[in-house]
């Protein structure tokens, strides 16, 4: 796998264009105020970069290429960069600016638990710091070090930790190397008819050790489960050995273990390998569009599916801001689609008295043998149908479905152009829904008029449970002239998180705590909450040599 | 809800008898050589019973008093020894013996979380130590007061926190009080149309603190899951203060405190109040008996259920050993269901070959509507023919539903007899539960064969999950003619839990570690595992006040 650019997302070369989506540019002209012709201000160039020559003591150096080989031990400046941060606005607007943190000293790259273990081991004797890091695509601030640690830093890389040991068919389970990529591990199960169902918008660029550091969650996770739920064995080199936990389905042995690890963000160790659970790939897989005549109603329905007899893998629902942004991205179209698309909207406000303005785009997707993704098709449609809900095919899920991975390269090209994007997401109880997304949206506009900036929110519902669901916010705006960007998006994200824990709820569904939201965890957790966890961590690592900062 | 017997399970005047059962006498003959018209050995006398005099500085009995009303702080002998100590085996053959344990010093009954506050508030100031106390119905010596213990030792009776108090209809979820017993918790949700769905074997003697004191899991959590799924917001007072997480389906803020506090045994604090997850009363609730020709077949049918597009609330296959069981204690039949039985016997025998030694009763719950139910019915029925066995309909499955709450009387008719019998659980993936079975099987008949007893042991599968399974042993024995009954017991639980470990299975699956299973603590998590549960004790119990000894 190859690095990601050390200034934005993905690899060289590739980059997100409105040049093929003809609506984008005035959209975003009427929205945000950004003509997207303007002149592009480029990241500064690696060579101007003052990367800080690496502190690298002898003796550690030497114990680090004596465990994984001097070929592995890189102190060289891109890489250093590259591991330095993730991918966070704050990240890659420091970055851009050639604004360098404390820099990673070495990038050791092992290639196998010995060999963390032997790094771990030099690491503590030398009383170095270690990262561990996957595919750094980390938008928690998960990776950066200290800015005023002074003991040697290490980033210490799985990427070379890649397969998939073994599967046991019998029990559906696969033991994983945990510095495994996405696709390469999709790929490897693929070849043996199975799959891991963990699609999120990083899958490409993450790693199976990075979804089980951050609790991460993906697009399919109705279905499949988080990958808390599809973790159940794992070896973690930790300061007082290697921590195993069975790859049992359950099991009653006091405070959970796994749990502890799960979201650890490299505080309790280095996770090598976990035994997860693998499912048959299905006979057929469908995403389906539908329409409904506002949030509340797509809401609505979604709530329902979650409590009924259905069961489907994907349940998405846009808010009217991200419906509009999403029609905006559409392709040139042809002359057919343009009447196919004349005659769905008479349909939708003539019969069924939709407004454009307030009507939500949702997927949902189903999998499975074809006569199960039949009979759920027919379920959820009448669930669809009671709340105003009408089903618009396959054609726009299929699209969702290739795209996915393509949303983060969106917000380079807006960092391109001198505006700022994020994201924040959160979970709730159904009850909370309607008035945690009120909250966020006056929040939100709030902090854009205090600021003077024409901004852009939008929200969608991205995963649901019989209790609750996540809602995923997106914010665009084009700072105050001659402001600090990373001033200004401070107080939109801090009044969106703010919002979310005043209402009830959590500081993040899945992008984990790292530095971005520590400031939440009081609040969402209670004081005695935060302290367990410090005492957790207190205790396995009494020297504060891993990933130390993080979390708490 | 009244206190059970002091030297046994339930209520005074309730028992087990083989009256009705007129096969039940020659069964057990025959299997462990006990006459169950012997004799009966009756419990010591409680007014024999040598009760150690409450040793309650003033000081603490006056602030105990002033936090909960005197009349909710007992030092009466007889609530002191039923608080002394859960219903294990080694617990109730010491209590029948009149062999105390360090017996609590007080009984303390607060009516509120205010009031829990103060309670440990006050134990604290006074360096006493507390142990919360639901049902009592701990069979892993979660109760007992260390032998040694010489400061005051409180036990915190949960039972007057008995409310739902809030159902959020919208969300489905309920706020409940932690010391509420399993019947009045269900009555009092069925009100409204809702059920918990968590029916462990000692649902009408615990509660749900004691719930999630132990990572319970009951008889339809198939269907509902274990109570660690169902958990999902906590209010536990700890010496820091209150600990409060949110109610939320999912979140990602570290190390999850929620499953800390799951299966903590009361060493982080005083759980007083849950959020979980309700679901509407089904519309239909049937659970059908099937039989399999072997044990194996009935696993393999399990296992494909669990991974098949199926949803069932039951799923459940005994042993041949367990199935002979059954079948003994069926009542005292009329000629019609003797034609009916013997019919049956030679279709199974003569037309699918069964071996009557070797077949497997097995049962499957569905709920849902009343075309769900009949849907997965037939879907599962395919997945049993496959498998070879044979449904007998509703009745079997009736009767077990209605008496599945009895089993624990069982064991006090043994005594009384002097037969010692008990119970071990574990879980296990898929491939590993043949490995396990066979081991468990052979250590647990040389055990008995060491002991020169007559031993019986007996397995069903409880729980199936995606990737493996629960099994469930029971085992029964006289003891040698002049031995002590617990270390023959010993004897066995040890050859059996060490086949567990040995074999890939855990210690326990849903009854917690207690004093019981520590041995086995860190064979199962790893001695980085038992650290880390150490740090988060030792950093949120400094003063070790709270059920000290449990867990590590």
């Amino acid at each position: 796998m190859a690095a990601m650019k050390w200034w934005g997302w993905g690899l060289e070369g590739v980059e997100f264009t409105h040049a093929d989506k003809p609506e984008l540019a005035p959209f975003i002209e009427q929205r945000i105020g950004l003509d997207v012709a303007r002149p592009i201000a480029p990241p500064a160039r690696f060579d101007d970069l003052d990367v800080p020559a690496p502190t690298l003591p002898h003796g550690l150096r030497a114990a680090l290429e004596s465990a994984v080989g001097a070929e592995h031990v890189s102190v060289d400046p891109l890489d250093r960069v590259v591991h330095a941060r993730g991918k966070s606005i704050r990240d890659l607007v420091r970055q851009r600016r050639g604004d360098l943190p404390r820099v990673p000293d070495a990038v050791v790259r092992p290639a196998g638990e010995d060999e963390v273990t032997a790094v771990l081991r030099a690491a503590l004797d030398a009383d170095a710091v270690v990262i561990p890091f996957g595919g750094g695509t980390s938008i928690s601030g998960s990776l950066e070090a200290p800015a005023d640690e002074r003991r040697p830093v290490l980033s210490v890389d799985l990427g070379r930790l890649d397969k998939v040991l073994e599967i046991d068919e019998h029990s559906r389970l696969a033991r994983v190397q945990a510095g495994v990529f996405g696709p390469h591990l999709e790929e490897q199960l693929r070849a043996r008819g199975y799959t891991f169902g963990h699609f999120p918008d990083s899958f490409t660029h993450s790693t199976l050790g990075g979804w089980i550091a951050t609790r991460s969650s993906g697009m399919q996770s109705d279905r499949y489960g988080d990958v808390a739920d599809l973790t159940r064995g794992l070896r973690v080199v930790t300061p007082a050995g290697t921590l195993v936990t069975q790859p049992v389905p359950a099991t009653s042995t006091g405070p959970s273990v796994r749990e502890m690890v799960l979201g650890s963000e490299g505080r309790l160790g280095i996770v090598t390998e976990a035994t997860v659970q693998v499912r048959r790939l299905p006979q057929e897989r469908r995403i389906l569009g539908y329409l409904f005549p506002t949030f509340g109603a797509g809401l609505a329905a979604m709530r329902e599916i979650a409590a009924s007899e259905c069961s489907v893998s994907v349940t998405r629902v846009s808010d009217a801001p991200e419906t509009q942004f999403s029609f905006a991205t559409r392709k040139r179209s042809t002359p057919v689609d343009k009447l196919k698309s004349k005659a769905l909207t008479t349909f939708l406000t003539r019969r069924l008295g939709f407004r454009l303005d307030e009507m939500c785009l949702s997927f949902i997707g189903y999998e499975g043998s074809t006569g199960h993704v039949a009979e759920q098709r027919r379920a959820v449609g009448r669930i669809v149908k009671r709340h105003g809900g009408l089903c618009i095919g396959s054609s726009p899920g299929a699209l969702y479905d290739q795209k996915k991975f393509d949303t983060p390269y969106i917000r380079d090209f807006l960092l391109d152009r001198g505006v700022a994007a994020d994201v924040s997401e959160t979970a709730m109880p159904w009850s909370r829904l309607t008035p945690v997304y009120d909250a966020v949206t006056a929040a939100g506009h709030a902090a854009f008029a205090r600021l003077g900036v024409r901004g852009y929110l939008m929200c969608h519902l991205s995963h649901s449970y019989h209790g609750g669901a996540c809602l995923y916010f997106t914010f665009a705006f084009e700072p105050a002239p001659g402001s600090d960007m990373l001033a200004e998006y401070d107080v939109v994200k801090t009044a969106i998180q703010q919002a979310f824990v005043d209402n009830g709820a959590t500081l993040s569904h899945h992008h984990a705590v790292g530095t971005e939201h520590a400031r939440w965890l009081e609040q969402d957790l209670s004081a005695p909450g935060v302290a367990m966890i410090e005492a957790l961590f207190a205790g396995t690592d009494p020297g504060r040599n891993l990933n130390p900062g993080k979390i708490v």
